[in-house]
């Protein structure tokens, strides 16, 4: 077995959320993606239960989508592979990155520690740890 | 910030115990490190609780040191960095994980999803788990 003739690292699923600890999640995938030449998905989940009422949710989305587009710029100044962002829509986010990283096939899922919720009552690190317990491929668990 | 200038990956610390998981994470972490090259750490926790007497514990450690040596032929093919062996005792596998990897300053650590006890009755993960909630440096989690 020579490891470093198997493409173990092709496609990387980064799930940002514009907390600290997302971009920390979001530095170390792309260092990551660059170095392995992996495809990148940007990933934004936004939660259903934030979007109570049309001037919320048009706010929250108008935010967020800001947010993802300067990912997008960031990660396009870094890598020299491809970058795409993906939002999805749920009431729960790790079961949304879970199956965006399957309907994608990613083979590596970057998460921050803690984080990935609207709700600053949600147990520390649920997320990240429903979602490093339930892949089906590599998560990294960045703090 | 350009992420490829920075050095985030440099030194990684693999745990391996032979089962087919921390092969699995041992594949995962020689091709991180050729791609990164980084240094690599090799760490074989000795379950103080499973050295029960003179014999088995000399049959332990013999067994596991050939073990070691194999893994550390193999990561010497597959890398052009360097690849050391560590052996530390203790009767918690995740905090003598945890414990090396700070006092070798590792910056990634890489563990199966299971397997790391001799104890076939622990629960599945709760190595991993200590390690992913505990740790100072990125995780990764390989299935």
């Amino acid at each position: 077995m020579y490891a470093h003739e198997i493409e173990m690292i092709s496609k990387i699923l980064i799930a940002v959320d514009g907390s600290e600890q997302a971009e920390k999640a979001f530095q170390y995938a792309c260092y990551l993606g660059e170095r392995c030449k992996s495809r990148i998905l940007l990933l934004y989940v936004i939660e259903e239960f934030a979007t109570i009422g049309y001037s919320i949710s048009k706010e929250v989305e108008q935010e967020k989508a800001e947010m993802l587009q300067k990912y997008l710029i960031r990660a396009k100044n870094i890598l020299s592979t491809d970058v795409d962002i993906l939002k999805t829509k749920g009431d729960d986010a790790a079961e949304e990155i879970l199956r965006i990283a399957n309907k994608e096939n990613a083979d590596t899922i970057v998460v921050g520690s803690r984080g990935f919720s609207a709700s600053k009552d949600f147990l520390l690190g649920s997320v990240s740890y429903k979602v490093m317990h339930y892949a089906k491929c590599p998560v990294v668990i960045v703090r």
